[in-house]
């Protein structure tokens, strides 16, 4: 007997290899210049506003177990925003707040998923859609993100797989929009050919949206509540970037829609949620605050994403200009995810790149490989500009030196 | 093809029928004297000085994501805090940050459990150890602990059970010490036996020592850990009781060995930890702080477990003064778990006692069938006494009502 289950064998982290050199390098006494984290608050301070909201949550002893589903007052805050935002209309009782959207993966896949049975999925994806998936038995069906269309879903390909997997018709489709790690916002034609293939097909369709504001370079982003109105569908959402307050760990579930599976699976996620107790309260009345905060909210979501964009497309430009790498210029998020001109680089794979340039110059990326599509990288665009440049002049550096001219 | 998986039909909440009785009651403008929940800060602020610490660390912008294992500086002040109160040695590494010990027993059951396999867990036991075990497939081989041990665990009937089961050997054994929901300390005679059984029958030992600082009552706790030192076993443990603040959802699992068993156990944690990406990060910081602030934390938790002493101690003898009740005299956490004397009442099972309860004099109380033990219920002494009093009133006049005699 094998003391450790035969699922966790799917748990596994694709960038452990590269963190633990990157510990390595630091217990030298190497500084590691790090563009594989999308965390926000390391590079813009969690607004003030909000900070005092959560102070105010805990002077006022706001500490003890609160619903499962979330605080009424931060339901009430998102349905608000929804409103406001989108013209979305959803009532409190929709809405469940879940510890980062990650939890919210994790519930859809134990409420939804019999051993055996799919969900499709885009490569590249996003990698903690997987393990979830997997570890409760479920099959990924990959279409496919595609880079000839600047990182747009081909809905002929997609209604194809579809067509022919009609008779085992798969559990759900999960969009990631706007998008990590190819940071482009997905085009309403092709969302609302989406909705029509998961509506026409019965297969329930989640959109997680947790970079919706940060949108630039005059993209337009659609939620698809706008365009799935009448069908069930769920949105995914929460305070990490819109709020800068990753380490809050709140991230919330929407299903709007009130038919027979929109109930069921609202009522089988509140039992999971019921059966870990509640989030972090204090936090919860914070992110209620900050979104009811529409002002002050405007105004840091709007320097914050003027200098987003203003770093991302300098990064692009950068990296644009050398021939060893090429980015889709992206119009969301906060991410790059060019791809390796292996042709003239004596570079295997997208591991052994990210690997070695982390030795020799002490630059870390996270490997495409890691989110399903071998051959990119992801590059993380927050630094400063300072250290966008320096970093990037390493990559070209290391590209140089590893070309196939030299 | 149901849309909702097989698995969720075991994520029920047993108190959920009540639950919705007393919104209904609230709503029809009734006071309901909630005894069903054990949340000290309702009673209990948090006390201030964890508060600040709190504060420090969202002023500090401590917002951003954190290590998937908890921040160092937590690990660091729980290793202190088992060095300092049992003499047990652990370093970091061996320490995994939760959110709440309930995401503990998660990663435990997925990390251990294929389907099929069995655990023992004893009844009556904290209901949440049986959604996550079935969730994964496994199934519960129930032992006990019994009334007539004043609730100790026999550990005869253990070991011919475990005898039994040798062959299909079960894969761990959780107790929770002391207990929810009986409010016993475990004998330290009776958990050397348990630890001897847990190792010549090589079975993963886990102790969730949640409430280890709310002992009283002249007892003394002892924890596994000093216990089973030099074999596999797992340690649960968070800040929720002791330092008063359940709604910061801040566990953690300490696997203190370094045989085989223990890093497989603690490498699979980690990694569905790191699925997860990572826990609050300021309350991380701000328990951290607490737990090294002996000298505040000594004042709060003998000023909080002197008053909830005297709490329980005042409502059991209330209880124990009516014949329709009998419970056993609670010495740690803050429950009383009596027995309904059915035989001296018209009424079925404990299902009926607390939902005609609530609906007739507006008490809530949970049923022990909710913990697998009918013909009980749990009462959580933390309100004041005037409370305890005019609800322990009004249970004994329901009792009466229904008594045969009458």
């Amino acid at each position: 007997m094998e003391f450790i289950s035969k699922r966790s064998r799917y748990v596994v982290n694709p960038l452990e290899e590269e963190d633990a050199i990157a510990e390595k390098l630091r217990k030298k006494g190497k500084e590691v210049i790090e563009l594989n984290r999308g965390d926000p608050p390391v590079y813009f301070k969690t607004p003030e506003y909000i900070i005092e909201a959560y102070v105010s949550a805990l002077k006022e002893s706001k500490t003890h177990y609160v619903a499962s589903a979330g605080v009424y007052e931060l339901r009430n805050a998102v349905a608000k925003r929804y409103k406001r935002m989108y013209n979305i209309g959803v009532d409190e009782d929709s809405i469940i707040v879940t510890q980062g959207v990650s939890e919210a993966i994790q519930f859809i896949n134990a409420a939804m998923i019999n051993p055996g049975e799919k969900a499709i999925l885009f490569k590249p994806y996003y990698p903690i859609y997987i393990p979830y998936l997997l570890n409760y038995g479920g099959i990924p069906l990959f279409e496919k993100y595609s880079e000839r269309l600047k990182w747009n879903i081909d809905t002929d390909s997609l209604e194809k797989t579809i067509k022919k997997e009609a008779s085992k018709r798969p559990k759900y489709m999960l969009i990631t929009n706007p998008n990590n790690p190819t940071g482009t916002v997905l085009d309403r034609k092709v969302l609302k050919e989406i909705v029509e293939l998961a509506n026409e097909y019965d297969i329930f369709l989640i959109s997680d949206e947790i970079y919706d504001e940060i949108v630039f370079n005059g993209a337009k982003f659609t939620s698809i509540g706008e365009l799935a109105k009448g069908m069930p569908h769920m949105i995914l959402n929460g305070a990490s970037k819109d709020f800068d307050a990753t380490g809050f760990r709140i991230g919330f579930a929407i299903i709007p829609e009130n038919d027979k599976k929109s109930r069921q699976i609202k009522h089988a996620i509140l039992q999971y949620a019921q059966a870990r107790l509640s989030a972090n309260a204090p936090a919860q009345y914070a992110v209620a605050e900050a979104m009811n905060n529409v002002k002050e909210h405007n105004a840091s979501i709007r320097a914050m994403v003027k200098e987003i964009e203003s770093r991302v497309n300098f990064a692009t430009k950068l990296v644009n200009e050398s021939s060893y790498l090429t980015a889709i210029e992206p119009n969301s998020a906060f991410y790059l995810f060019p791809r390796i001109n292996k042709d003239i680089l004596k570079i295997k794979d997208d591991r052994e790149f990210v690997k070695r340039l982390l030795i020799e110059q002490q630059v870390q990326l996270a490997r495409g490989s890691g989110f399903g599509e071998e051959g990119y990288v992801r590059i993380v665009a927050l630094a400063e500009k300072e250290i966008l440049s320096l970093a990037i002049n390493k990559i070209n550096e290391f590209c140089k030196q590893h070309s196939i001219k030299r």
